[in-house]
């Protein structure tokens, strides 16, 4: 079997499962390189939040092998004039609207190069104004992992979005984060890192607040606490997380993305 | 790799994800051909709408390669005396119960033949009265999948169902439709065609009334508005399409499917 | 394609699909064996609800191919001292925390051995203490996948959890049993076997009680009532079920997972 035939291309869109629409994509790569594997990340996004999205992608795409090629569409400007832009890292490929969605990976990659594509190529055939992951994302894709040369769907460019989401504020007495992401289980996960934590000189004694909650020290797992009891621990992405024992700490505590949360 | 080891098996039921009852189906078809690619179209359709099973396979099957076997489960009669038939046509085959669900397919299609299959055959082993997606569409998919003969499943039928969705009824000054779909992001298809617009006398002008909504003139995509503000466009599916600007067009109108809509 | 490249792959968790966390773990597992096949059976298992995962398993398993490697991640306990283990049966491997979840599949295997995983291998390199599916789970079903031998991941093991579900009380006059699973068609699945009613004397003149309704008979098939009515019969995996004909059984009766269920 080839390196070409082992190509993964993972799917992170806010189309939801019900409607069919990731099904298509699937459709349209499998037609064009059928011995693509096509993994779904999530379908799940909420409708149109790039933020969420931006953040889902940060802490999933390094535990996909070299060489797969991340298909990003939550993109509420379909059909407009925005742009979609390839992002090459030394081990990924990304596909997404120039909207935001890879700042996250932007601040994280050290090396990269953006392209932008250019949605009148022969290649794309007719283009619908509302379904561009059918009609551009998913076609790119699949010729990307048949090895097509990037060059070929656009040129290199520079003047990106990346201003998604701001890191904490950080000093020696006081960190102010917010909460980027509220996951199925309800836990609340903060753009904080470990390392971050790790810098704070008061990291020993550590007094979290948010809402109108204080919560002490770091646990290690959520079973640490007892039913019902809200915890603080480090994520399995390596940020600070506000959780509950078998309960959802943003029901529990009212909480949302946006919300603030300090460290003293 | 054989022609035959790349055949796509669709599905498309009302299961949802969340009994595993898709999972098992997959594990039918792999016991039986352990080189089949199993795509999911969905499995969130209503429970029981037969309509928007129809509208949603519609819209998806022509997405995928040549040879692909699409195998449709809304059937609120198993286990009744309705039939299970294959739909053969010069690029797919189709499985489904004979309740309507592939009405829109005999509607678009020009060629095509229809086999019933008897579920008395011995391939079939015992089969339950609840669960015919395990026990008679799946193997039927594994078999066709393998190359086994139609022929072999049943024979030639003609008395299916045809008569599930009505058109639109055009004149000269009005065109009245229903809205046939409405996707996860609140978007209302409804079931007038690019076409049918096309071939009005009026399209220059168009006036649109949906609830107690008018909506004057087509927009190019969903971000032409402001946020919030109701809008028309052709869908990706090439079929007139009520929407709202990052918002739920079904919530904000209080329109669900079944619901008239005019065009003057 | 030698034997080890059709490996099977399930996964069965109450992540839910929403955050990608299934999309991580098909990552891991393709990283280390790029010609795994994973089915999803559901990732959407009620959170933390050990039971009904025991139970979803329990009527999924059987119908995938002989040698498939199931991994079972509902896990409150992740991260504190409960012990992971793997569950070999002459065709199947199970991966689980041991809190109960495999507790049906000991009741109805005759013939297997059990392991307990060291979390401590090199093969894990660094663990978090939140998501386990990611850092065990995933990569020690890609390791069975290729053929490693599980005495490699840990020792034989036989303190583990098998009391989960109690099964039915049976006597000549009456059978009390409760339900253990509701699926997503509202169909209330009870613990009561085709085999122990088989077994009871009165099988022929059936009452059955469940909340305050009361059913005589069983039915054939979902069908075989008017719309909207309450009816029993033997669900597709072989227990009493009560169903709604075309309307959700759990709704209309209002009940739960847990609830009496009686036969006489």
């Amino acid at each position: 079997m080839s390196e070409k035939s082992r190509s993964i291309i993972t799917l992170l869109t806010d189309f939801s499962s019900s409607d069919g629409y990731p099904g298509i994509m699937k459709g349209v790569i499998l037609d064009i390189d059928p011995d693509a594997k096509i993994i779904d990340v999530t379908h799940d996004i909420p409708k149109w939040d790039i933020r969420s999205a931006a953040f889902v992608l940060l802490y999933a795409y390094e535990y996909f092998p070299r060489g797969s090629i991340h298909v990003c569409v939550v993109d509420p400007g379909v059909g407009s004039d925005r742009e979609i832009i390839i992002l090459e890292t030394p081990d990924h490929l990304f596909i997404a609207p120039d909207n935001g969605l890879l700042s996250l990976i932007f601040e994280k990659e050290e090396n990269y190069k953006v392209y932008i594509i250019d949605p009148e190529l022969d290649i794309f055939g007719n283009i619908s104004n509302t379904f561009h992951g059918r009609d551009i994302f998913a076609p790119t894709a699949a010729y990307l992992s048949l090895g097509e040369n990037i060059m070929d769907f656009g040129e290199i460019y520079s003047e990106f979005k990346t201003d998604l989401i701001p890191g904490p504020v950080i000093n020696r007495e006081l960190i102010t984060g917010e909460i980027v992401y509220v996951d199925s289980f309800g836990n609340l996960i903060s753009n904080i890192k470990r390392t971050d934590i790790e810098k704070f000189h008061k990291r020993k004694n550590i007094q979290i607040e948010i809402s109108d909650q204080k919560i002490s020290g770091l646990k290690k797992s959520y079973d640490s606490a007892g039913k019902g009891e809200i915890l603080a621990l480090i994520s399995s992405s390596d940020f600070l997380e506000i959780a509950c024992c078998r309960c959802s700490a943003s029901e529990i505590l009212s909480v949302k993305i946006g919300a603030k949360i300090r460290l003293s």
